[in-house]
């Protein structure tokens, strides 16, 4: 197969990590006959420095002609305490999630063997932790209108849907059901807002198309709750955006490390992938973070092409380096542990 | 002193704990002689069914009359799958904070000893656990303008707050911080939200008023996952109403146990007391619900009237109960459980 990735290296750790990505990739590639073309693009902070700008046109035509997007990640603490900043890396990846229409956000939780015991929640809790978050990525507040009045001393956000956005995400989650344990849970916050009651009333109404799906409807702050309580009692989720994006950073802690989550952000056209984790710019630089999240963004890319076995081959060489302790800083116990670059070389070796 | 309370049961539980609540304050009331005149008030399912309005203004007469509100629950899972329900019990509780004024809710979460091993966390995580959270409880999201457009297929929410309240709320947490550690995080999501850069200018505004203080500036979404990872690093939290709805709930697991978390409510005159816990449908009735966050609210509002002495009796007997075990069905061991009024008489008898 012939593959064109748009290759988005962006901000903090981003470039290290997606380095490692590529690398391991280039060896699937190479060992299972397909060639990829990568296609770097500028995204960010590292944008705004060159260019002044985010998300760039001549990035965003990249990202449409390719056939993925391989993410790593955006943000700068250097815009974080500046309220009067006009330009921030993160308008870029909203800019970029809103213009290649990625409205489908796929954030699993999972489990590894061995590292089970790194999980600040107890074993017997996490146990068999197979979930996956489907949420709105290109809706809700982060995308209505906002500002100030009265002299800036009123500042107002607005979490806007049509029922048409809630459908098409409801039905990824519906079918993704159907290929998994057929439970869905809606989260949502119907007791309060008026968004979350037509959300509700629009996976309600989608309840008789798939009959054998067990649909349940949960509050926000329960699923918050429950999410740490019992994992392992969640399937498919599906949520909008600002929800999504709390829970399925409090679910990440579950595996033990936020080093391990991967992504997929699906358009109509465009599929990008990421790891969840942010640009952690306090590690940038450094050859100390932890590549696998974007390794295994990887793996999903090559699922996405129906490459099942070069994702299976990514996912086995990613468990054998946990196993045999070839992993970062943060995941070693008082053991030798790895460079970014190292565990890169060595799942490149190994897949 | 002679006090007035207000007495709000609500729905569900509501009426169990409360009165177990009653039952002990009447005994701390005998022992130091104070005496409290208890002033019953519909709120609620309870009160639609009963006068067609969850907040009905006899009932804010009573509160606005009272030198203290205690409450119970309110909700009915009658009303939470009818999306076109025109009257919720939820709005009789936000009609109730906004009517009384009750602009920071005050959550404190801490461990105890016997039941560390109770948490879903690690014990070396959650060990010296004690935060509060300040939450701000009559902005934002949930009292903004609301509605549908084009013919209810497009719904929206609006997010509002004005610079004063984010000060006021703000204020109470500098200065509940000056009392603890000195340690005060805000918590917001200012690289999306307009809302959230204006709680950050204002809150770092007020520093240097508060050189004293250490502030930190965290994501909602960082919080969400330090939460469970590290929750003993933070102390005092404060946030907007949304955020803290989600984070409240997701904090109270580390205590082990949704029924034992105690929450005030401040307004400019008015003070509420009540669990965190909701008014639990399911196990209405049965004589079988975890009365301690509201016997632990009631220590809560001697608290607030300064009686140091009678809310420090509460505490110490429900920590005896914990000790000897007399606990209701979500604390036992294998052992024996008890009633929620056997626990109830049992405090009553031991303060
Ligand atoms: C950086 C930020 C704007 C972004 C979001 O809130 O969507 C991030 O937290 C994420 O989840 O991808
Ligand atoms: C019942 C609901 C409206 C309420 C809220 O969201 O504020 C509850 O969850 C709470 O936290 O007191």
């Amino acid at each position: 197969m012939k593959l064109n990735i748009a290759l988005l290296a962006g901000d903090g750790i981003g470039p290290e990590v997606i380095d490692q990505a590529v690398k391991v990739c280039d060896a699937i590639a190479e060992k299972y006959d397909h060639q990829i073309s990568w296609k770097p693009a500028l995204t960010g902070a590292a944008a705004i420095d060159a260019v002044g700008e985010p998300y760039p046109d001549e990035t965003h035509e990249i990202c449409v002609n390719a056939d993925a997007v391989l993410f790593g990640a955006i943000g700068h603490p250097r815009f974080d305490n500046d309220p009067s900043a006009k330009v921030r890396p993160e308008q870029g990846l909203l800019k970029m999630r809103q213009k290649l229409g990625l409205f489908a956000n796929v954030r699993p939780t999972f489990t590894f063997p061995s590292l089970i015991d790194k999980s600040p929640l107890k074993r017997e809790r996490i146990q068999g932790t197979d979930l996956v978050f489907l949420r709105e990525l290109t809706g809700g507040v982060y995308f209505g209108k906002r500002g100030r009045e009265d002299n800036g001393n009123t500042a107002y956000d607005t979490c806007t849907y049509t029922r048409e956005e809630v459908r098409r995400l409801a039905k990824k989650g519906f079918e993704l059901a159907m290929t998994r344990s057929k439970k869905l849970c809606c989260v949502d916050k119907a007791n309060v807002l008026e968004t979350s009651r037509l959300w509700r009333e629009t996976v309600q109404a989608m309840e008789k198309d798939y009959p054998e799906v067990e649909v349940a409807y949960e509050f926000v702050d329960a699923v918050a709750m429950r999410l740490v309580q019992w994992p392992n009692s969640y399937d498919v989720l599906i949520t909008e955006n600002l929800f999504g994006d709390i829970l399925t950073d409090e679910a990440s802690v579950i595996s033990g490390s936020m080093g391990l989550m991967p992504s997929a952000s699906l358009g109509i056209k465009t599929k990008l992938y990421e790891p969840i984790h942010g640009s952690y710019p306090q590690a940038a630089g450094k050859n100390s973070a932890n590549p696998l999240a974007t390794v295994l963004s990887a793996a999903m890319m090559f699922e996405g092409f129906d490459l099942k076995e070069e994702a299976q081959a990514i996912r086995e060489a990613v468990n054998r380096s946990l196993e045999e302790g070839v992993v970062t800083e943060d995941l070693s116990e008082v053991g030798k542990s790895y460079k970014t670059s190292e565990v890169g070389d060595w799942l490149a070796k190994n897949v």
